[in-house]
């Protein structure tokens, strides 16, 4: 009996019991990234092949690039400063060859690229994880557009205790940028943990938040539409015109009934914000101007205001100012503008608020540091977020 | 004017335009992978500096092993022979460091590795792609086990057309196996796709899909629990104790109230099915014998019923003869087991069944080739949904 058990666990470990046969899943003695106590971030690589490993992250130290160096044994290893509280993502580069850490099984996808992830605790980054504390319910679901003859898909978050209550609830809309879509605010944004988290602690009111997708021409993100993988997602130096076509921003109203028919909600201004990111800021910005009896509360998260790029004669994008003042005069609870002091975006920004100041109308500014990153829209949706429906 | 765009155009390549700053989109001319007319898969990698690129997949032809030969370019390159419509996944080894394709945005983790995925269409594979059709709504929600007295959590499928619709619902509960976790069948066994597809066509009744974690000891996957990313997915060589104490097994019916109560079913036996694969299928087994009145439809997946490796002096599982008799008498519409030709388990379910056959349970064997894969379950699922609630 004992020798037929040797011989299975034996057998076991070369086929990798219980998973797939064909696929080795390979174990190491590497343990890679570790988060030591000081709040530095060591990585490490076993590559005793390599001429070169490089770490590179979106933490400010030493700009986010780390040259690991290679020990007697085959593995390199980097060791960051001390880091302040975030979820960072990481690539790493060994001879030219760009992946994910090889041990580090937690990954997200940006865009066209799939990184590593890791948290450094002890600050906002607490809110990016779980806490024992009751979770919401995370959906994607699809409505259907008339605008685009298209069913199109929605990423969903109803608070803890939803499914149970008898009462209705206000709902934040928030809109990704270019090259993200319905999936990014969810995986990216951690919405679902922020969410939790700061309805646990009585700092948020318990809201549904609705993610749609942003670009118009598609039903879904890259691999949940028909085009299945032949849909690649891309970065592009421009923001594509399926994104800037005004078509999203003038249906938006379609997402809002679906919503309102579909979720136990509160049909009211004052109950409804619009958020968005980069381009979704822009769209944000538009979809708010030209429905301002929808959404008492208003968030450009480094907004996409560079209007050079945009057909500004579309009756959605012309007569902004125009816009604007209507929008003043109809009123809101908060319209919050955030933008990095290093974001390439943060002279467009002001000239918004420039415009915004002559029209009257009024905003709220938050500038932080860095540029245009998840870890700021995360910050910004922490802090926005705690402002609502109060 | 046109000196401005130019310079923002230049700006923006320079820094990721609308996407993050500090993380490099790099671009690449290679396009990997490439399935061609005769369904073989190119695999390229661009690696000028590597002595060795080694790709390795869940494909059966060259046992899925293809050595990638260098061009003058630094691209190595490697083509599959013709291939069976399938999902396959896989991960490329360059000069001892695995990790995925780096021109594939695609990826899915497998337990505690990130896998590059490619479909070779025409044949089963098109059933785990999106097609035109009516899709259905996918959640991760949350209910509390008594038992263990945690919030656990659960993915969950209902059909298209649910939310609007006034009828009720038959359920099949879906368990993943050892190193899986509630993720597994939404992610790796396409789920969603499979049902959507099915349903669309007639082939398949309208359903709900639930998803549990079968692992008592834990709330939820990898990094969506308390324990965040210092819960690792791991594949160990022994089923762990917590997938084998039995108290899953003895709670499965707090799910299933939970599920009855939450949504639309309809709570009788001849309305409910029950599978799982590998770790799974011994799930089911001791389950559905456990509380023979709850199950019409059994499914076992290439089960783990090695039963040296479990306790089976624990309550839920001792006297399994006597309730596997008792679950005969007591009858159900299918009992459904399938095993591939190949499998290291395909022993002991030619033994379970001679079990079955002495005490009189009658069941319907599917033997498929190849081995311990999703390739099998993902077809299994395909076949078993079919015979499920007419």
């Amino acid at each position: 009996m004992k020798t037929l058990l040797v011989s299975i666990v034996v057998a076991a470990s070369s086929v990798g019991m219980l998973a797939q046969q064909n696929v080795g899943f390979k174990s190491s003695s590497v343990v890679s990234p570790i988060v030591n106590s000081d709040n530095s971030i060591t990585f490490q690589v076993e590559a005793p092949k390599a001429k070169s490993v490089i770490v590179k992250g979106d933490w400010e130290a030493e700009e986010g690039i780390g040259t690991l160096k290679k020990g007697k044994d085959g593995i390199w290893s980097y060791t960051t400063p001390a880091l302040p509280s975030e979820m960072y993502t990481y690539r790493v580069n060994v001879d030219g060859v760009i992946g994910i850490d090889p041990t580090n099984p937690f990954s997200c996808r940006d865009v066209g690229s799939i990184f590593s992830l890791i948290y450094v605790n002890n600050g906002c980054a607490d809110y990016y994880q779980v806490k024992d504390v009751p979770h919401g319910t995370m959906s994607t679901t699809w409505y259907h557009s008339n605008e685009v003859n298209l069913d199109r898909r929605l990423t969903i978050y109803t608070p803890p205790c939803y499914e149970k209550s008898d009462r209705s609830y206000p709902v934040l809309y928030l809109l990704h940028g270019s090259g993200g879509d319905e999936t990014a605010w969810a995986e990216l944004g951690r919405v679902a943990r922020i969410m939790d988290n700061l309805i646990a602690e009585g700092k948020a009111e318990p809201m549904i938040v609705v993610m749609p997708n942003g670009n118009s021409s598609k039903q879904a993100s890259p691999g949940e539409t028909s085009e299945n993988l032949s849909y690649k997602p891309l970065m592009t130096n421009m923001i594509p015109d399926s994104y800037k076509n005004g078509k999203y921003e003038k249906a938006f109203p379609e997402i809002v009934n679906f919503v309102d028919s579909r979720y136990k909600t509160i049909p009211a201004k004052d109950k409804r914000a619009l958020a968005g990111l980069s381009m979704g800021g822009m769209h944000t910005l538009f979809i708010s101007a030209t429905y301002p009896d929808m959404f008492g509360y208003i968030g450009l998260f480094s907004a996409g205001v560079n209007f050079s790029t945009v057909d500004m004669t579309l009756p959605i994008y012309s007569d902004l100012d125009g816009k604007l003042a209507n929008q003043s005069k109809a009123g809101y609870q908060l319209y919050w503008i955030a933008c990095g002091n290093t974001d390439f975006l943060y002279q467009n920004n002001k000239d918004l608020m420039s415009r915004m100041d002559k029209v009257g109308l009024k905003y709220t500014y938050h500038e932080s540091t860095r540029g245009h990153l998840w870890v700021n829209w995360r910050q910004y949706l922490l802090e926005f977020s705690q402002k609502l429906f109060k």
